[in-house]
Parts: structure tokens; C-alpha cells; sequence
């Protein structure tokens, strides 16, 4: 052990006024939540190794199997659960034990509760699920300012995402969307930045509507500074997320991992301009990734501010859209159907919903998108086969255009 | 009989100077243009039934069967022939009858031989092939303003096309492909309107390049009159067609029947800008029936001169085009490769380049376009199967993306 250890008693100091009261009330939840509080200190998002561990056996067994070292029985049992090859898990305690450093580690916690930063974690009534789809790369924790609530209660979303060296066009294309999509009750989700960013969560307050920011730092910075007082209003009205603790810089790398959290808490996701290089394009890349709809707006072929917006119309399933109508029928197109009480209706509309008519999706993929057994997914295709409402090759499933 | 014949001596006197001089040296050849220069006087531009009755007995047969009525021998054995209905033609004949005024039609060729117009017809070798594309819809004959061998050796070429009410954005964008087409040694068809069709030929002729106007109405005149200057550059370095005669007035259904020829004559078809219902579309809807590969331009989404592209883009199987490079990939992408001795390398080749990545064709339509058996092209399909090169089910084959 390094000084420290997993006691609900330890769990419940260092995370009381930030971890989810009901999480707190149970030696087992103050337990776990002080786990993945400290995963999330130890590792930079989207660290595939330790999802898997924490997947396999849980936070709280990873952690032990971290502070047993590589050749400990638990770390051994863990690696073997999570299959995670010896030389992945050394390579991930090359990564996590040096930041093993527990007094930094609830300096952050501090900070967030001085925040008023809300830690969220998967299992508990305020996660979001959807990110789940992001599988081991899914976040251990997200940090919220603002209400958590918001996120389950999210309904339809859209992230707007495009460069921040936008152009008045830009601007101008986010607002109309913003403003009509929010008057709509879609959510809008972006990335806080300056241009295209910026003019989304704006416009969704001023428009009375949620709009969720995810940062690449801790939540308790603004950034861009600029954006102090639009990021105070966004956490009023809806949420400001993070998965890296307070105290955190907006690192390169955890702006590209930021942009596939926004990718997944959305319905659908829409680049309104991107240059050729745009970060806008990588959220684009995890939506497309992910199955999510995809729309691009185009724009003068004179723009460079377009140039990555026309890209993703010549080179990806990016759908052309511009107006906010067909932005909301993009969400209408592949989003999953939800009955009024929450649930799906049926195996056959789950499979459905899981189908696109753009891309072909193997068995597999459609059993992880339904959350149903591979083979029940295979006997629901071949009775859409035979009603010829699929076609089927050596690259999967894909549902045949005029069916729905 | 109705007052004339068809005698080759009328039709060798009825075209001297207009019709191709070899086909005028045989009796045959000479009776035959006779036929077709009346038929294309009786017909609005792609009449199918004119079409399947010439396709199946030839014009001169056709028109004696329209000559003899509806219940003579000669129109039974034509319309058995050509699978034309009883009822088909005897409409067909209401259509064409009222138009055998012989005097009238002598004086739309007398028009024709005083501007230098020329009369070309299947069969003959300045008759362009891949307007054969059309089937019972293709032009009888054309009628040419300029050198006709342009057409048999017009290499790749491009349909540039969009609104009459162009905005500048529109103008400069076809000014710059038409600019670097023209230098690529792409020739570039258009419909000689003002807008983009105006810039398109303008550009071609200043670039040195060659480019080809299709006519609503008869050549001898210049539609739209402000082109005047512009059609008579055309003619001397490239050629004016339609497949009207002389005289005739452009009327909205020879508008729309005129995009056939453009989309067919082309390689490809680029719509570069383009209302909610431009005619661009109808241009751009011919090509993708004829599974000639189709780009749009997009633009400013708040541009009303782009919605039809954005359109395109959004419901159509047209590809994003931005830069000239792109509308040159477009060509490459399915335009026939052409060995340097002008004829195809071989069977397997010819298959291939009437494969499409993007649609599904059946081994009949592959027939058509290779010119070969069904059999023989299936034979080949089957190799390409084997080799992963295609794909088939109920709707056809395709090529699979990555094998070229």
C-alpha cells in the first residue's frame, strides 16, 4: 500500500459535498466513488487499459491491483479478467503510479467542492448513458458544473460544433440552428470555444434552451477565459462537464478526447465549418465512428472556413444539411425510437433503430447497439430479410433505403 | 401517299449542302437523311414512340408506315416491330400527320443550307455514340452549327450547367473550372444561357478550348439574342447543336427535352449553381438516369442559388465539388478509359468501366453499355465476383469501392 487505503470512512471525507449523497450513504458507494475519483486523477482520458480494467472488476479491485503492483495476485486476477495483456497493465502503471499522489489528488476534490463540482459516475441515476457506447474509452467519471440532472434528462440533442476561427457565415448559420433547435427542445451540445462553439451555447441561453459545454480542463477554469461569464451562464441553465478533475490544463491530447465525449452524449452531430485540419472534424470522426448521425453544413467553395465541412459531404456518410429542419430530420433519421415511458417498444424496432441505410453494421455491432444477444440480433435480420428490408454481405447489414 | 415521295433523287435535291455528303452519294443514304430530316420536322424531341418505330424498321420504313395510316399494311408490320401499341401509334400519328407539310419542312432546310447548318444521323461517323445512351429517346438526327467532327472527337467532357440568374460566386466558380477543364483538354458542354451555361462556353472559347452548345430551339437563331456573339464564337471553334430544325422556336418542353442531349452527350454533368427548380436539375436528374457520374457545387446555405445543389447533395447520388480537381475526379471516377488508339484495351476493361461503385446495374444494362453478349459480360462478372471485385444481389452489381 502507498500511504493510503480504499475505507468507506477515507471515501466518505474526501468526497462529501461532491460525490452523489446517495453514492456517499453506503460503505460499498463511498467506497467505489472515492475509486473512481482517484481513477480519475491517474489517468488521461480515454485510457483504453484501465476502462477495461475498471470494466472488468470494478474501481475499486483495479485500484487494489494498481497499489499491489504488476506482479501482485491482484493485479494478475484483474489483467486476466479485463484481458489485458502483463505488458499493457506495467505500461499502464508506468502511466497511473507516479501520479499516485494522494494530497494532490484531494487538493482537486477540494477545489471542485469549492465549485460547488458535482462528480458523476456511471451506475448512479444522473449518468449519462449513452456515453457507455463509447466502451473502454468511455469516461471513469464526468465533473459537472451546473445541475447533472440535465444530462439524463437531456431528450434529444445536437451537437453544433465547428471552428473557432469562424467566419460571420458561420456565425450566423449556428445561431439560426441554435435558436430554432432550442424553441424545439433539442439540446445543444458543443465544446466552449470560441466561433462556432460559442455562438451555439450562447444563443441556446439566450434562447431560453440546455446547452451543455464539455471542456478539455477542469470544469473550475474557464476556458477560453474569454468565456468566464458565457460558461457561468451555461452551468445556470444547464451543464459545464469535464472528465479530468478540477486544477486540470486543456492539454492537446484532452481536447481530442473531450471531442468524442461530445460525439457520444449526442443524438447527432453537425459541423457548421471546419478548416482542413478543424478539431471539428475529429468530433466528427467519433460521431461517424460511434453510428451517430452526421450532418455537415456547406458553405462558398471560396471559404476556407468550409473547407473540412465540404470534405466530410465528399468523404464520409456526413449528410448535407441547411436549414434547421434538416437538422432535426437527421435526428429523426437514425436516433432511437423512445416510447413515452422511456422504453424501446421492441426487439424488432431495436435492431431497426441500430440499422442504418448508409452504412453496413456486422451482427456484432447491431447485438452492441441493441444491447441483445448476437443471435437473437440474426434472427430478427432474417425476417427483415425475408420482408426484403435489409440487404446482407460480407460487410454486414444495412437496411434497405425505402423500408423505413 | 401524301404528295411526295421518298425518292433519293427528292432527298439528294432536299438536303444537298445540309446532309453529310457520303451519305448522299447512295441512293440508300440519300432516301434514308430524307427520311430522318422529315422525322425529326414531325417530332417533338424525344418522342419514344418515333423512336422505337425507327430504332426497329429504320426512317424510311417508319415513315412510309406513318405515310400508309394507321390500319396500312406497312404501319401494322412497323408497330409489330417496334412493340408500339395500336394505340400508341395511332396517337403518334396524330402528333406526327399534322406536321407532313412538305414545303414547310423543305423551307426549315433551305434555312438550314443559307447559315451553314449541317444535318447529322445515326450511323454516320461524326454522329457522337454516347447519345445512343438515350435508347428509343435519343435524337433522330442533329443539327449542327459548326465543325460536327467535334463531337466524335470530343474526348472527356464536362456538363457544366446552373441557373440563368447566376450569382457572381456561381459565375466565378464556373470561370475558374471551366478555366482549368479547358486547359486539361476537357471539352465543356453547356446550354448557352445566360448565367452559368454563358460563363461556361465564354471561359471555354477564351481558354482556347472546345465547347459544344446544346439549343432548345432551331440553330439558325440565336436564343437567348444577348449570345449572339458568344454562339458565333462557339461555332468557330467548337459547334452549336439541337435537335430541332431550323425555325423552330424554343418552347419549355424543347428546354427540358434539350438537357437529355447535354447530360448525354457528357461525360459528366456538374451543376454548379441552382434554384429550387432550376432546370439544372432536370439536366442533373438525365445524367444520374443515365448513370453518368454527377457532381454540385455547394455554396452559401443562405444562397437561394444554391438550394438546388445543396438538394443534389442531400437526395442524390451527386458528389461534393469544390475545385477543378475534383470535377476532373469525377470524370475519372467512371468516365470509359480510352486507350491511345481511341478503342478499348479489352472485354474485361470495357465491363469494368461500366461498372459503378455507386449504383447497382444489371447485366442487361451492362449489355448495353459495353456493347457486348449478356453472356459474355456475365461471364466476365463472374471473374470480377471472384476476384472480390464486385458485388451482386437482386438489384444488380456494383463495384466494390476500393478495386480500381
Amino acid at each position: 500500500m502507498t500511504g493510503f487505503d480504499l475505507s468507506a470512512r477515507l471515501g466518505r471525507a474526501a468526497l462529501q459535498g461532491v460525490a452523489d449523497e446517495t453514492a456517499l450513504s453506503t460503505d460499498e458507494g463511498a467506497v467505489d466513488s472515492y475509486a473512481r475519483a482517484i481513477w480519475s486523477g491517474l489517468t488521461e482520458p480515454g485510457d483504453g487499459v484501465a476502462g477495461l480494467l475498471v470494466q472488468a472488476v470494478g474501481p475499486v479491485t483495479a485500484l487494489e491491483a494498481v497499489l499491489g503492483g504488476a506482479r501482485s495476485a491482484d493485479a494478475i486476477r484483474a489483467a486476466d479478467a479485463a484481458e489485458v495483456t502483463g505488458d499493457q497493465f506495467a505500461k499502464g502503471l508506468a502511466r497511473w503510479v507516479p501520479r499516485l499522489d494522494l494530497p494532490a489528488l484531494s487538493a482537486g476534490w477540494e477545489v471542485a467542492r469549492r465549485h460547488g463540482v458535482r462528480l458523476i459516475q456511471p451506475g448512479r441515476a444522473d449518468w449519462p448513458a449513452q456515453i457507455e457506447d463509447l466502451g473502454p474509452h468511455a469516461p471513469l467519471v464526468l465533473w459537472v458544473r451546473g445541475d447533472p440532472s440535465v444530462l439524463t434528462g437531456l431528450g434529444p440533442s445536437v451537437a453544433l460544433v465547428g471552428a473557432r476561427a469562424a467566419t460571420r457565415y458561420g456565425e450566423q448559420i449556428t445561431v439560426d440552428f441554435a435558436a430554432d433547435l432550442a424553441a424545439h427542445g433539442v439540446a445543444i451540445v458543443s465544446g466552449g470555444a470560441y466561433g462556432i462553439d460559442g455562438a451555439a451555447h450562447r444563443t441556446t441561453v439566450l434562447a431560453g434552451g440546455v446547452t451543455v459545454a464539455l471542456l478539455a480542463g477542469g470544469v473550475d477554469r474557464a476556458y477560453p477565459a474569454g468565456h468566464a461569464h458565457l460558461l457561468t451562464q451555461i452551468v445556470a441553465t444547464g451543464a459545464v462537464l469535464s472528465e479530468v478533475p478540477c486544477g486540470s490544463a486543456p492539454t492537446k491530447w484532452r481536447f481530442l478526447q473531450r471531442n468524442r465525449l461530445i460525439a457520444a452524449l449526442s443524438d447527432a452531430t453537425v459541423v457548421v465549418e471546419a478548416g482542413w485540419r478543424s478539431g471539428a472534424l475529429n468530433t466528427a470522426s467519433h460521431a461517424a465512428s460511434l453510428g451517430r448521425p452526421l450532418g455537415a453544413v456547406p458553405g462558398p467553395v471560396t471559404s476556407a472556413a468550409s473547407v473540412g465541412c465540404h470534405r466530410l459531404l465528399r468523404d464520409s456518410d456526413a449528410r448535407c444539411v441547411t436549414t434547421p429542419d434538416e437538422v432535426r430530420e437527421l435526428l429523426g433519421a437514425d436516433a432511437p425510437v423512445t416510447a413515452s415511458d422511456g422504453s424501446r417498444t421492441d426487439d424488432a424496432t431495436r435492431v431497426r433503430d441500430a440499422l442504418s441505410a448508409r452504412m453496413w453494421r456486422d451482427s456484432s455491432d447491431l447485438a452492441r447497439r441493441t444491447g441483445m444477444a448476437i443471435a437473437d440480433v440474426e434472427a430478427m435480420l432474417g425476417f427483415f430479410r425475408l420482408d426484403g428490408d435489409v440487404d446482407h454481405d460480407a460487410r454486414g447489414w444495412r437496411l434497405v433505403a425505402d423500408s423505413r
